[in-house]
């Protein structure tokens, strides 16, 4: 039975924006399994309270509900040992929980230069929900929150020095290919592009270079998504 | 043949405090090879002029110069086999890259609050060297680096997010035993520690505890080492 995977949408439907379901995209194209996948909106929580929350990415396996991209992303290699592993092994897998913390920091980082954009993405229903919630978390309107990005930009591209020193030593977190570690922080740099035309990285940032060369994997899964593309 | 380290020491000869050094003393230990360590100080380059280049650690084995950290833990791992593993295999050395990148990152992070402790720690005929190079890399005085370190420091323990949202999950980066990914991301707190009074973490942060963790193994080897302790 194919997979099914709940993956936050915009307006327009194949605009797919979440860094959390990018991450299971891609962790679902490595271990070659087959997924459909279902445009969700933020305010379509009754959709997915069979997994017990109201977050995607949500992935439905027959009967199985899983939720959390971490919880999802065990899931997958215990459920599927023959496919490739996304781990590498049982150290491997120990190693690889701080990526997802590493890729939810990221997340955080990245919010304050799109936050506005997302915005003029989001679904019409979505949309007041979407500017309630975020402004309560930051304190201020999503028009003050972004304002100064040009401003925070030099200190953000300086935050990123430990990926570029690793990515200057190797072609991936995983070494010679992607594991799930790349996908993880790849989601978050996949979520910006998705949704927001604001050049977060230099052209010859390796960290870019390598965000280039996972936009080609999986025969240009990530890269052919609609996005506003930098 | 036992193992040699040149091992970077103040004054008082038995007080080590390079993060780098660290690192590979722990790896020495989990590996179960026994080390002699050699007091080196800042200005001793002739001393391991053998390994080409100027810093330690520099291990030695037989009529092997090895120096630079991650060098060394592949030259151990490689040469030692058959002794515990401090990557848990090849997918788990490719991930552990990045957690070297990410000590190097905590040294830059946390050396605003003891650059100032370590010159009162140094040898004496280390002191100018300390004062200048450092100086020039900072571009102010060190007295006047430090100064403003108790209002850095909230942006400081924000900054580990990363690491205690890993630690709230599982005992060690490694998982429930600690790899090389501890005791490089180790090595900065234990600098820290043996230079400086400076109380960098709160008690209760989990970061703290792992380190406390980490001060207990190998019959606590780094606390027992002469430290300011906090």
């Amino acid at each position: 039975m194919t997979l099914r995977m709940y993956d936050l949408a915009g307006a327009a439907p194949d605009r797919r924006f979440s860094p959390y379901c990018w991450r299971i995209r891609l962790a679902l194209a490595h271990k070659k399994l087959p997924v459909e996948t279902i445009p969700w909106r933020f305010t379509e929580k009754a959709e997915i309270a069979a997994s017990g929350q109201t977050l995607v990415p949500v992935l439905v396996d027959g009967d199985r509900w899983i939720a959390d991209s971490w919880t999802i992303a065990n899931y997958l290699e215990d459920a599927y040992p023959n496919a490739p592993s996304l781990f590498g092994g049982a150290a491997g897998r120990s190693l690889t929980r701080h990526y997802s913390s590493l890729a939810d920091g990221l997340v955080s980082a990245i919010f304050p230069f799109v936050a506005l954009d997302i915005l003029h993405h989001v679904a019409d229903k979505d949309r007041d929900y979407f500017r309630t919630s975020r402004e309560k978390r930051v304190g201020v309107t999503l028009e003050a929150f972004v304002a100064d990005r040009e401003a925070k930009l030099p200190a953000f591209r300086a935050s990123l020095a430990p990926l570029r020193l690793t990515l200057k030593a190797q072609p991936f977190f995983g070494g010679d290919g992607p594991l799930y570690a790349d996908y993880a922080l790849f989601g978050p740099l996949q979520w910006a592009r998705c949704i927001s035309p604001f050049a977060l990285l230099a052209d010859d940032d390796p960290v870019k270079l390598w965000r280039g060369r996972l936009l080609d994997c999986f025969d240009g899964l990530a890269r052919n998504a609609p996005a506003c593309d930098v």
